[in-house]
């Protein structure tokens, strides 16, 4: 561990970091909604908090190890999520206590999108864009661990993805490798963010709505400047754009940087994660398109609007809405809470435990059936033609023992703090999952449960965002080892 | 698969089981409560089934071949629990309903628990004594299914129990081995029983009590003949024998069979699963004692009677009550209900997911943490001195892949037949445990649930009993196939 090197890392990014203040500063003042001091004080603490972690370690330069790369990952999410707190917490509107405004800002950067404020179509516009903005910054950083940090890492089977990598790949460095990768990814990104935005506002949202709704879709984050979500628009054009957004968002984006660089759109068919991930989405929407329809939930067309709508919603770990799923009838907010638990493909921006490990998963459970009748074949598990290799597996079903345990544990944390069974379940799942809403009294908001529960989840989705691997591994003694 | 010699099988076992009728026509002749007529129809419908189905394959002699050691295997207890539901339906009292009945038989005989009847105290003894019989039989099948052929067929990693199993294993036959280790086992088994009965008659318990409750706790099966269960007795000594003779069932009979061959005690503790197995269960007295004493849920020293009567019955999966586990405060019901989730040790008359197969997936969890930090490693994984096989732990997740499937799959179902989350969720954890109560509406019983619900959680309680496999099996094309 090379404490100083963090240290000017962390530096750098905090002062980096506080440039994220300016353009709510602008909103403010074109908007005259009061927020511009709030904003600049933050911006100062940021500047001043960054310049004394930076400075005196200014002169330290050395190459980061694997070690570091846990360290510092954890670290990017938690002291962003901290310093981020300020403006929610120093505006007068919302003006939320300190465990509030944490919860909000990490929910923010790991793109949960789970919020504790009620009447967000009373905030002032600049806290609004803050928050669209955080969750935008942290879909960033996702991307990049997701596709550039964690195969190299070789977390839950992530190893996978590592020879799919953009960008160079022989260096056993982790500096220029993520500096060159970081750049392309970022650029599609922001390519895709542009392409939503532009959508939205075709098909009749304002400009600022637009900008804000583009930020929340392609970081799979879900937050929205109304308390009606994407209801609020009731429009049947914006909700298939997003819909469309959402899944492209959901894809692996070394996906997208195949495509694009080699001018195809072949790739997205070819790959094995994809496709599945798609047939779960036609079969979840069908399955809970008929339900609706036949229980008489909403008529015949609605049924089906809210059925494309609230699956895709959910099952890529957005967690927008335009009705209340957890309202449906009968086994609906179990099923389709259920698929968020699935997720996102690896690489995305999207929660969950990702679709490739539950493929892996239920490929293992097929081959054991298998395995039963015919006890001495070697029955390889296959992704595509191309055989997975054991390390892979076992990584895969590593990271599914530790998810377990850390659920548990979370869970019963929850209840320990007053939570009932469906709250604290759904919450937990809701948080590790990166999704945001959950059933029960975390349906639509956070804002009435208790502080020690808020801090639980907060965790629950610093966890789930990292892949649990890269926060647990601090606790364990070798890593503080020389 | 050779059908007309598992009819041949199936006849001879039909005609076997009839006798299970007789000691009820005593006891209803003893007691003189008029279930005589009942047990003497439900005799000679199982004596005449069974002959229909043997007579026209009784010269048919085939070797057992491992599909038809599913078959059976499946049948046993799918046939067992129709014939034996017949004297549940004829007797006027409980005179249960088709769907009721089979329900009641099927958990007797998967040593479950759970039931659907209220009013046990006012039942006639012939009919308490059957329910209990039905118990003991199927913990008998299951010490069999459990220690000689799961091992053999290598369900769910538990060939890693093949060297260890007693009797003569170099044979590649079914059929002599598991008469050879039957006869072991259910010595053992009867042993076991007459102590436990002898502890409780002792201890204060009426003759019939004594011997009734033998039966329900060495099948680790939960029936009582009391609505109250053993709460009824209110004795701090049965609670304690009635402890005892719950973690004594609760662990691998190979164990007890090596060590009443050899002659010493020191087998338990030298196995790594006993071990991991007390461990567990003391962790969980202590955390749940001074939970319910701080709580002040009962005084202090009923706070710990409690905590160690109501978390061995639940963490063995027996079940039996002093008290509503369920109506615990705060995190305990979930809590101890999850302990029930890893269940007994492999080769036990417990439910659940298997102690052994918990502490593999747990090593699998903290392995993959290890190798983050040491990428290159070879790490193996170890029970004891000896690294457990690659292929035992893929077999094993493999088991956990298709249990949590099969999981999600019938909780759907309870959902679609109108249960609530939590008893939804906790009746299929406690069917597939066999462990009998539930939460919510299935904490005390299962009588006022829909029929729907209770043909869903009669296929649970099948699956977990026949460790899901030996039933999914049957479901893929492979199987019927020449
Ligand atoms: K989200
Ligand atoms: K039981």
């Amino acid at each position: 561990m090379h404490l100083v090197l963090t240290s000017r890392i962390l530096g750098i990014l905090l002062m980096i970091f506080s440039l994220a203040m300016l353009p709510p500063v602008v909103i403010s003042l074109i908007y005259q909604d009061g927020g511009t001091e709030a904003f600049g004080i933050a911006f100062a603490i940021n500047v001043i908090a960054g310049f004394i972690l930076w400075y005196p370690a200014r002169r330290y330069r050395k190459e980061l190890s694997v070690r570091d790369g846990f360290f510092v990952t954890l670290m990017f999410w938690l002291v962003l999520g901290l310093f981020g707190a300020f403006p929610l917490m120093l505006s007068d509107h919302p003006g939320l206590s300190f465990t509030d405004a944490f919860f909000e800002s990490l929910s923010g950067l790991t793109t949960t999108g789970a919020t504790v404020i009620t009447g967000l179509d009373d905030l002032p516009h600049s806290i609004l864009f803050y928050r669209q903005q955080l969750q935008w910054l942290g879909g960033m950083g996702i991307i990049v661990l997701a596709v550039a940090i964690l195969p190299m890492l070789g977390i839950g089977g992530m190893q996978l993805y590592r020879a799919e990598t953009p960008g160079p790949m022989k260096d056993s460095k982790l500096t220029p490798r993520i500096t060159e990768t970081a750049k392309a990814l970022w650029y599609i990104y922001l390519s895709l963010t542009v392409a939503c935005a532009v959508g939205y506002w075709i098909a009749g949202m304002n400009v600022f709505d637009a900008i804000c709704h583009s930020f929340a879709t392609v970081a799979i984050g879900g937050f929205s400047t109304h308390d009606a979500s994407m209801g609020y628009f009731n429009s049947a054009a914006i909700e298939l754009i997003c819909v469309f957004f959402m899944i492209i968002s959901a894809f692996n984006f070394s996906l997208h940087f195949l495509s694009w660089r080699r001018g195809s759109f072949i790739y997205y068919w070819k790959d094995p994660e994809t496709r599945f991930f798609l047939g779960i989405l036609a079969l979840a929407v069908i399955i809970t398109g008929l339900t609706l329809a036949t229980t008489q939930a909403y008529s015949e067309t609605d049924s089906w609007r809210h059925a494309l709508f609230g699956v895709v919603s959910v099952a890529t770990t957005t967690g927008f809405g335009i009705g209340d799923f957890s309202s449906w009838p009968s086994y609906l907010p179990f099923l389709v809470f259920s698929l968020a638990f699935i997720g996102g493909c690896a690489g995305s921006t999207g929660g969950g435990m990702k679709v490739i490990r539950t493929l892996l998963v239920y490929k293992q459970g097929l081959r054991e059936i298998r395995r039963l009748l015919h006890p001495n074949a070697v029955i390889p598990i296959k992704v595509g033609r191309k055989p997975v290799p054991d390390r892979v597996i076992e990584a895969v079903w590593g990271f599914f023992s530790v998810y377990i345990i850390t659920f548990i544990g979370l869970q019963i944390g929850l209840l320990m703090s007053g939570l009932d069974m469906v709250t604290a379940w759904s919450a937990v799942g809701a948080c590790i999952n990166n999704l945001g809403p959950g059933l029960g009294e975390v349906a639509a908001n956070y804002g009435e449960i208790n502080d020690p529960a808020k801090w639980i989840l907060s965790a629950a989705m610093l966890l789930g965002r990292l892949e649990i691997f890269t926060v647990l591994v601090l606790f364990i003694p070798d890593f503080w080892e020389r």
